[in-house]
């Protein structure tokens, strides 16, 4: 059972800040890339794994989904996305992404932002998505870079020039990593390797259509903006249900 | 063009004492996964770019493939294969692989091993590959892991409690990097991103079916072997060009 650091009082209040959290989508530097890889959404079924605030929820309905629906492990985050992305249209359940189980053969789209590298074991949630998925189905996800997740400590460096580098350890072992992020200093994430996202979409029956290594420079928050193109911040990836 | 370092004496004369060219596909670690990867080679028409030695163009050969054509920009590599690997159904061609054409619809299967770290742009021979090939038809390539060809000081290094880490910077920046290897100072290769590869496999009507991000511990030459597990060392990628 993965933690739940957003329904921790202190962390919740910092993450409230973030320009994520009081922008929503415009706040999020890899939006338009994720916007452009979603493709029209006219008229479709949707799943957002991870939906915290509700914001893609939201915007789906007003670009035209069908239906969409939002799971979520923090009740704190799904009380903001029932107040302020409410709607006949959205559903809402507050379940643990990684071992919850999905309806077969309904959604159009599944969509997660950010949330895989929160989840110990990808394998389950991976059958699931596929299973929930119509056939040509898209599944389009965001999550922190394996280069970014694997570094038993992971804080940049500085050179004998004064020049930034990201002290890379631990890549093949994949597993937790407790980090410091928004005042807590127990925040634990999932080392996934590139290897096994994709080897999860391959063994699933998805087809890979977008890889993108993001990093978008100045807008992205904290000492990123500094290092620049030393490191990518996130990774997006669409695929595609095979028929 | 690329450089081809591998017609200089000095260089030349060190690489010929590695495993890989004393002991040929035996001396490399990263064969028995691209072996799996290359699956049944009987009849198959066959494209090796790279060629180098001749190694792969005698074991296709040996494996039930119908005529095996090799590729490589160095010279003194092919008189090694012609002595090597000689057979009628062998033919070999010294030419600059980033810059070749190759014939359309011609081959079942093209192999690549450890060739496109030297090449400066991959877009070209990427579409030439995919042209090359018949519907349904196999691409297997191995090169330089991303995350090994990123940094500008491509050094191991050691943090104040005695770990070994890898400096990574760069990685966003693709393009020449002058490394020592092998008792040269001016080793040119070129850093391409994993999104790079990825991109131009599924812009050239590949579909991705294995990824693998190799590492295999003690068997890996030099200081890998001591600091195993925290960075891959080759990257492993199959590929099928959709019917």
């Amino acid at each position: 059972m993965p933690q739940n650091i957003y329904d921790d009082n202190a962390f919740f209040k910092a993450y409230q800040q973030m320009p994520r959290s009081t922008h929503g989508l415009e706040g999020t530097p890899e939006w338009p890339n994720l916007r452009r890889m979603l493709g029209d959404m006219h008229d479709q079924s949707v799943l957002d794994l991870g939906c915290g605030y509700g914001w893609f929820c939201r915007w789906a309905l007003a670009a035209g989904a069908k239906s969409v629906h939002g799971i979520d492990i923090s009740e704190k985050m799904l009380q903001r996305a029932r107040e302020y992305a409410s709607s006949a249209e959205i559903t809402y359940d507050c379940r643990d992404v990684e071992s919850t189980r999905l309806p077969r053969d309904t959604y159009d789209i599944v969509y997660s932002s950010l949330t895989f590298h929160y989840l110990s074991d990808l394998r389950k949630i991976f059958s699931e998505i596929s299973g929930s998925l119509r056939a040509g189905g898209r599944f389009v996800f965001s999550c922190e870079h394996p280069i970014r997740t694997a570094p038993s400590d992971p804080t940049w460096r500085v050179d004998t020039k004064g020049d930034p580098y990201w002290p890379l350890n631990d890549y093949i072992k994949e597993g937790v990593r407790v980090t410091k992020w928004l005042g807590s200093d127990n925040v634990q994430k999932y080392h996934h390797t590139i290897e096994t996202y994709l080897s999860l979409l391959i063994e699933n029956g998805f087809e890979l259509t977008v890889f993108n290594e993001f990093w978008d420079g100045p807008q992205t928050n904290g000492p990123d903006a500094q290092n620049g193109g030393h490191r990518p911040f996130f990774l997006l990836v669409a695929a595609v249900k095979a028929r």
